[in-house]
């Protein structure tokens, strides 16, 4: 089969004849319909610190992507919970069962887990091999672009629900502008919060971000005294809950700063370097605030939410999904990706050209 | 001032003029720019067998009405929170603090509470004395006819949230169609839970819970197999959510039946005879339901909600308000308050003309 | 092997050589160290109206029994989360992980769940065959007649913390004096619930309950005002937290009075007959109650609680442990069972004689 | 009246006779039996950086001192939730019901809240004036000396119970080991935390803890692997949750690294410089933690826990209070407060020797 393989150390990938892989006993064959750029697919092309310390030299070859939508075409002997004709996406997340987050519910952060696309060959491909307990049967009326950035849309999710599900008819400040950020907004407009404030940098990653639903759009590069403003339209208290998408320290510093006192903090974004200056006591213990470490989705209650959203109609992300290409020309999705100012947000990629030309005109 | 007054036991209320309010060391007068009809007001105005026993003759004569939207016009001497000029509406329930609940921040339940137009004069009238501490400040961008029907509005959202504010891209079966569920069906909307299954009685009503919201209308007065439509649209499940707001025994039944295992069921409704026939194994031990008895609107975390959702704009109920009449004309309200096959929702009455007419143009 | 089958439909079950089980793929082979008796077993011996319904005369023989502690002596070819040697209890409910509630987390009440026992030959044996995914690892710390009774101890555990785990310095009433009730006294003194109320019936069992640490002991079956008593010693109010363990018409009518306003209601006794009358509209719609309905125990959340418990010597539930036997001698433990009044509560059985003496030294 | 009063910038408080307090038309006056000593009251008392700023010279003299038991002997006009006769306590946090956290049940962290013997005079007096909302009544049960220190054995249980509540059956790690700690120490294990690791520095105070109930003593000062042991005793996860009562980098560095993944961590503990560096990454994000900012107590939710705890002897806090004197001997306090090693941990002063002689007699 076809796929983007990343064969060498340094900067790029390749497209290569690669073959097919087959099930083990619990596994699931997926053939791609639609797959998505994420970040972590950047770092790895980049080839960046990160991914060499992270997946190294020695494990190369490897396919990319773990943002996908597909139909199940062999299962292995012992799968049960799917079969063959199921339109599925993935779970990054592979849990270990024996990890104690595991027995306790919380899959998506164990010690053990492993990353599908990271320590897995990925979906930059014709067919992918998930494990069953990672698959997620979609909703029909969802297409696979959108199907394929569940994944994403799951973080972002996770992120405005937190661990307390309570958004309704709070303020809110969104700080970032990437993917997840433009995603989180659109949750977040669907799911109640309001008013929302939007900090970012970039013109078209901040319209985008108006078109999903942000109240206020603050940009973080201008002289702009962001805190008073929001202050000032929240009754002088600041917001319920803040979401940090991009993980700057200056993200970190005014993010603490529009909380309002016992609100909730979530903690996405990943810094750059870490440990990093915060402000603990200002900003965590005498303001009560609540800080929820944020990783991955919920297994699977966030997918369940997010297949009710999308499959109803509620949300609308086709706004966030500005370029779709074939699988072959993935150099075009990465460039676009790599550029900055930013001038795309989700990137999708398509190994089948009817698929394409479909998904193209469905964007019409 | 005139006032609509309950002189007598039997039916109806005469419009008088009365002694303008006085206020208390805590209390503030309110100068009422609209108040709307809510059950209890029909109850008291048709003299049933509640408001015999609850309220009674000696209590009479009684100014009735609870729902309101008007100025502070005067304050006790005590008065800290609130001053004149300040555009409130009024929580019902006034809380004891000495009340257990009140201790633990469940203000909304307690023991001694009393309730406004029930133990005290009400709102259909020119002015209306309110304790200080259930004075809520609206904000101006909500017009009175909307800030009245706050306290209704109320009610429906810490029914839709439940104790656990958990909402977003949850599944949902509304049961009942008077104006607080067809309030619920919105709030629910805007707060992301799809699908949302209405189930009610008159098509005036389910025409207004469709234009707030509801996917999908089924009729509870038709043959029709309700519980398992809802069980076919959700996978065979039911739904993560049932509001229960008509409290009838076959509201109650289906409401347990549609409900999935480890769902939540919101208990609003109040049945005409109590103790009733409950599937308590079934419905609630075996299935791991949570019961969440809701009363009143959380004081003043509910407010605070609605706020935010109404002066966006994220939340429009102006289709559930029906119908505007002058004070003077408050028997048109209770008439078709009466009316069966039901052919209104919330009713609106205005003290002054110029209000009420300044309310007709901005409904067009 | 040696084993307690039921064989024929009637009273009574039969100590038999029977085949040793045999362990599929993903299954367990657990050596039997020691087992208990639960109700469950109690009906199935009886053969009463659920177990005919429920298991049916054409699923015989089958051996009885479902709680258990042993050591695994065999594992399938592709279990991977325990191995031979490992000290193991298992937990009865066998999800199926296709169902919605496995998806969200809530494995304990899928639709589609087995009963270890009930669906599947049971523990009342010298071997019997555990899946994979319901086998918990004990602490060694804890001894074979304890680590049995796990099971039900889950139980009382997660009836006590309720769904929102808020028990510490909290005022309770349990009702009921079966095991369970008894165990839930035990983890609710040991998690800080103060004052605990006990309800129930028999002397044998209230004195225990006294000895797990109940402060008042009240008589159901005697001529006394509990309410008042209750509501006396509360400041007037009632409990925070009502366990109702015995599911009679009795104990719901007196559990929604004594319960305080927005207080939590564990639903977890079963009544005879379903539907009954319940106080829905003062007992929970006006009161704010919480109703959490209570079946199971999580998987594993309430395990690793309990072995937290009981490892570290905090929670000693020995006084429960009225008769050891050796497996052979399981008709004095079913006598006992249905003796009334109760002069028993829970009943650890053994196959092994050694393992039996090596308790009875443990309990001196 | 007699009372310690800090009359001029410098160490140390004078003991001089000053004019009684008189109510305002909300207040009580209490006669103080028992006033115990906060850190903050040496602070002040040592008139250090934090004090400077915080009340400053203008503001003096002040009595100092906000930890009290007492009888309400006067009470304002308009006084209504306590009367003359009532022994009461008093919450340090003076609310500002006007502030958006006090309409939202937050009523410990409010904007515009005043600290009684900070912004007001204090308890080290024989009178104090209270106002009427930070009232508490105590339960007979508990003598004086106790129910001085339920303000900050509020701080610990709040920390301990965390914003969910949820500590029965987790293993927890607290660190620090000045009063608050070793009360938390006591909470923990009343409430069901196990197993119990606690890091500290002083020998005299970690044998404290040990007494309140910690499992595990590691020296903060002592060359050895804290982290290692604690993942060695927790399966390797490290704890559920973390208490961070110290503040410390050292503190704040260990404790992230001993939180298991998903698990809870208290900041209780303030730095004595903000901003610090956290490993916000690791620490937080990737680890899925929750991290509760803690200050005060709930309002009134702590209180009435902490009163069913003390009054049913559930918790005894005794050996944390380490010395009693009359209230002229404060200096002694003071000085055993300032010691370093540390040789004392809970202090509490008697304006009058009666009941210092009858505390005297209950300690024996």
């Amino acid at each position: 089969m076809k796929a983007v393989v990343k064969t060498n150390p340094g900067i790029g990938a390749e497209f290569l004849d690669v073959e097919n892989p087959k099930p083990g006993k619990r596994d699931a064959i997926v053939k791609v319909q639609a797959t998505s750029i994420c970040g972590t697919d950047v770092h790895i092309y980049e080839w960046n610190e990160w991914a060499q310390k992270r997946i190294g030299k020695d494990k190369l070859p490897q396919v990319l992507g773990h943002e996908v939508a597909g139909e199940v075409c062999e299962v292995g002997s012992d799968v049960k919970k799917i079969k063959t004709g199921d339109y599925v996406s993935a779970e990054t997340h592979i849990y270990d069962p024996r990890d104690l987050t595991a027995l306790l519910g919380q899959f998506h952060i164990g010690e053990r887990m492993k990353i599908l696309g990271v320590d897995t060959d990925g979906a930059f491909a014709e067919y992918i091999k998930v494990p069953e307990a990672v698959c997620w049967i979609n909703d029909r009326a969802i297409p696979p672009e959108i199907a394929s950035i569940q994944e994403p849309l799951g973080n972002a999710t996770y992120a405005v629900l937190g661990e307390d599900n309570d958004v309704a008819g709070r303020s809110m400040a969104v700080i970032g502008d990437g993917p997840i950020a433009l995603l989180a907004i659109g949750v977040a407009r669907t799911c109640g919060a309001t008013p929302i404030f939007h900090i970012g940098k970039y013109d078209f990653n901040m319209e985008i971000g108006k078109k999903m639903g942000s109240d206020h759009q603050l940009y973080a590069n201008k002289e702009f005294d962001r805190v008073g403003y929001i202050r000032d339209h929240t009754g002088g208290y600041g917001v319920d809950i803040v979401l940090d998408m991009a993980g700057s320290p200056q993200a970190l510093e005014e993010g603490f700063k529009v909380l309002r006192r016992g609100g909730r903090f979530t903690a996405f974004g990943i810094p750059a370097k870490s440990p990093l200056m915060i402000d603990y006591a200002d900003g965590i213990v005498f303001k009560g605030a609540q800080v929820h470490g944020i990783s991955g989705r919920k297994i699977f209650d966030t997918w369940y939410r997010v297949r009710n959203l999308l499959a109803s109609g509620r949300l609308d992300v086709s706004p966030v999904i500005t370029h779709l290409f074939t699988l072959e020309d993935y150099r075009k999705g990465f460039d676009l990706m790599m550029e900055r100012p930013r001038k795309s947000a989700k990137i999708v990629l398509f190994p089948d050209k009817d698929e394409f030309e479909r998904a193209k005109e469905r964007r019409l």
